[in-house]
């Protein structure tokens, strides 16, 4: 088989003024990048709906090592819709430079089920990240500006500048730094060390740029005006008193997002079958909710009958995330879910198998194993009732690798029937494509027919300390949560500045259901403790680290960028 | 008089795809971004040309805290040049983030000489500083990485990875990261503070993008096999052994040159009377050599007769820079030199007046004061002659304001012809446009027609130390330079590694002819010392610092983002 650099540079594809037009987007809502790329102005929100699509929700089984391909069976399913004649298109997010670089070299899907061209989806696309760390920076770069022209002024600063003191507390600062890269070295680190004229002295630590608040803020903004509320309200330090100091007081709001005007637009792709794509944001499904964006979703749902719709990680992760956090702020619901499964990663997820991260991988995987697979099944099983909670309809899609055996994939699908899917579809997109998905698309098709009534874990009104359990015990089948005092000291001030509105957002590994990537399968028995809760005002959640979270990765001993260049031919090589 | 911003809007704008249909360009070879900017394909540059077009070099007085509006005459010239009927094109450098959201709030000309649509241009135009900041902090962390993982691995590095030791010697290292920020805070900074898995602890700087060597790189490079070859002579740090550490050696070369693949096109805009611009790179007039790109020169003299481009700083700096470097890699040459003189800025460059930041401006400079600014032509005199040096025709350019009295405009006028000027011209491109500058374009038209025999200051073949003496004898008409022992001991080492072929690059203060901001006008009796020298292998200069160059802005106590916003019909406000 081709690589998928390969196979996106021979696959056939529509020019972007002709993806447009196949929409019935006016030309003058298209703002070319390109070719084979465009952003969609946020006018085309305001034109009478040309559809009323349903939303299919994509999520998977819990994640491995290996890959359950998630976003080749996102873009196979709308591939797959396209094939028996439905009009589909596809919403995911933007993958981030730092892993195309260190571990994988590409984040497109793969194979025959690709958004291309690949090397612009994985590089920088429209510079929407880009852009989101220049906002980021020129705040922290405001922040710690005031910092020091309030210290170095001194009793003076308000007589000399006409702007009230905002005594930003330098050991309390909350906004980092960021960069789209993998770098360790600038997880913790000390500023402002060049002497009096350089700036105050303190610890300050970057993250990577999927993991700002600025980039969920983009995802769950509902328009231009919208973004500029919530900037405003993200709070980026405390004072010497202890009070917020926000991006408006700072007076830095207004500038953050004029330079993320254009960003707040959605990306129109296409996949390898010219099936449209429409790529934005990429907010991380751990400290942020995992999801595309609203505004991606909207659009695509007034152009067409199905929109095709990937969360992060698991249905405890992303899935979650979308119910309590994006569809709680948006309104928008899902007709169906679709959860992913692999004969792999189910074996894997026995708890049977000894994998490790540069081991030869246990010989079961690639060989029949019934009892391990059986096993396995019951974390699927797991989360096609999770999904199910939610009040809509569950297909199963397995997607099929050359090593899974026909008395495998029955059994998996026996168990997603048993378990309370509507339906069960094997997914071939990675070698064929949308007719690879074609059964899949059916299914879905069919589960969109379903009655559905949307129910939500918990509602606006309860308590956060209450959110916590309930989220915990029915969102992940704990016994519960236990709250660190500092915990607790937060919960307790976030309740009485008034917060208790808001949802939680909890960032766990994503290896597990519990909050211990060691406890495989099914956990029950677990209670999560939670270190410590911080509030995204501009985001609209409050969001409590279960466990340690890596807000910056670091480049392997033989990261991906080695192999990465160009050609005599002046092309791209080296990604997939 | 409108705003910067209000005239930008309501300038009358060509479709981009207009545009390039005008300058012949086939359609293919245009990436458009947006409606109004686009890409230039480096396959331009394989065509057969067009045009056989002129170059003209636009230069200036020693620059003041006023602004003497030079690249409001680059563009006001090249539209003048339209308007009596000669096609020509700007090329110009990209403005910073960092300064647009720290002191001025715009960089792309002014009233009605400006680059449209100004807030594209001023922001993130398409995205190149950007991926130049990536592809600089890939290196940056390639580097720590690999540095972390020889030290975590030992012995067993080799064993564990195939690859071989580099030996990074921490304190030697001569990458730095970067953003496009002002931010003060990151001068000096000491990273990887987390302990043993968070990287290996080192002090570590940012600069800002335009001050990265990748910016110098790519506005020489040649094409993208050039670009590759110039990256992977970068020395990103010394060995324990001394020698260096290259990005060839790293291994990160190929993903550099990847993530700068598209910012090698030029970007095709226009100004506020449809003249074709040319914006492109961004490299400082003090740590590198302050001009616009080769490439873009390149194709905009095979598409029309007159180019007009801009150097930065005075003739000392950008000007001297694009004989002795730019030109000298590129083989282009200009027909004509235009520098830029106002009766404020030479009444500044006197050195009788008291002109502080923050402090209210001396009367003489907004009323008629004919001995002040006749002492202050001495420093147009030696502007002038500085120009001819490099053997090419001389046109003033008298920038009005309207507090210039017409005898002084008589007397700077004069004293320009008998320093040498073959020709002024008062331009009023600022209030007026192209009609305000075709008196300027017929002089510069006339002056193109002169025969030129362009001479540099010194042959390739001179030592590093006598080209640095050199240089301060000939280009700023100082007794000579005085090297400290780290600077000599530097030389020696450079010369000894077979680099003293290449041209110098001295980093010096703009705001004087010798490195001392304080001696105004005509400064003879000075010696220029050079504290240290680098090498920029990729770019291939060798640059000297005369004197502390700030390659990190600082936010001001009152920064320009306080007022930048947007408005309730969503459109930018407070650019200027």
């Amino acid at each position: 088989m081709l690589s998928d650099i390969e196979i996106s540079r021979q696959s056939p594809r529509l020019h972007i003024d002709e993806l447009t037009r196949r929409l019935a987007i006016p030309s003058h809502l298209l703002n070319p990048h390109g070719h084979y790329k465009g952003k969609l102005s946020l006018a085309l929100l305001k034109e009478p709906p040309k559809k009323h699509g349903k939303l299919v929700l994509v999520s998977a089984i819990t994640p491995t090592p290996l890959g359950e391909g998630k976003t080749v069976t996102t873009l196979g399913l709308s591939m797959g819709l396209n094939h028996i004649g439905q009009a589909s298109i596809a919403t995911i997010r933007q993958p981030s430079l730092g892993p195309v670089f260190g571990v994988k070299g590409g984040a497109a899907g793969g194979g025959h089920a690709q958004v291309v061209p690949m090397e612009e989806m994985n590089l920088h696309l429209t510079g929407d990240f880009h852009a989101l760390a220049a906002a980021h920076n020129l705040a922290a770069a405001a922040l710690d500006a005031r910092l020091f022209h309030e210290q170095r002024l001194g009793a003076g600063f308000t007589a000399s500048t006409g702007l009230t003191r905002l005594d930003i507390d330098a050991a309390n600062i909350l906004w980092p730094r960021t960069l789209d890269m993998n770098d360790r070295a600038l997880r913790h680190l000390t500023i402002g060390q060049g002497g009096p004229a350089d700036g105050v002295e303190r610890q300050d630590r970057f993250v990577i740029t999927a993991a700002s608040e600025l980039m969920a803020i983009l995802a769950l903004a509902s328009d231009l005006k919208d973004l500029r509320a919530r900037i405003g309200r993200i709070q980026l330090a405390l004072d010497l008193h202890g009070n917020p100091v926000t991006a408006e007081q700072l007076e830095v709001a207004g500038a953050m997002t004029v330079l993320l005007k254009d960003a707040l637009q959605p990306t129109l792709m296409q996949t390898t079958e010219q099936t449209p794509v429409l790529v934005h944001t990429g907010p991380f499904a751990n400290i942020a909710h995992g999801n595309s964006s609203v505004i991606a979703d909207r659009m695509a749902l007034a152009l067409t009958d199905y929109v095709v719709t990937e969360a992060g990680f698991g249905s405890d992760m992303g899935l979650e995330k979308f119910f309590n956090i994006k569809h709680r702020q948006s309104g928008i619901t899902p007709s169906c879910v679709v959860l992913v499964a692999t004969v792999r990663g189910l074996k894997a997820n026995s708890g049977l198998l000894d994998i490790r991260p540069g081991q030869p991988l246990p010989a079961s995987l690639g060989e029949e194993d019934l009892p391990t697979l059986h096993q396995g099944c019951a974390n699927l099983a797991w989360h096609i009732q999770n999904a199910r909670r939610y009040g809509v309809p569950v297909v199963v899609a397995i997607n099929r690798f050359p090593s899974d055996s026909q008395a495998e994939l029955t059994l998996l699908a026996d168990e997603a029937m048993r378990a309370g899917a509507c339906g069960t579809a094997i997914s071939s997109a990675f070698t064929q494509g949308g007719a690879g998905a074609s059964e899949l698309a059916r299914a879905v098709v069919e589960a969109c027919e379903r009655p559905s009534a949307i129910k939500l874990l918990y509602p606006d009104a309860m308590g956060l300390g209450a959110k916590l359990a309930t989220l915990v015990e029915c969102g992940y089948g704990g016994r519960g949560v236990i709250l660190s005092d500092k915990a607790k000291r937060q919960l307790a001030a976030l309740s009485k500045a008034g917060w208790d509105h808001l949802p939680v957002c909890v960032a766990k590994t994503p290896l597990s259901l519990s909050h211990d990537p060691a406890l495989k399968g099914v956990p029950t028995d677990f209670e999560v403790p939670i270190e410590e809760v911080r509030l995204c005002a501009g985001a609209g959640f409050v969001y409590a680290l279960a466990g340690p979270i890596m807000t910056m990765p670091g480049l392997g001993s033989l990261p991906a960028y080695r192999h990465i260049d160009i050609n005599d031919d002046g092309e791209i090589v080296g990604l997939s």
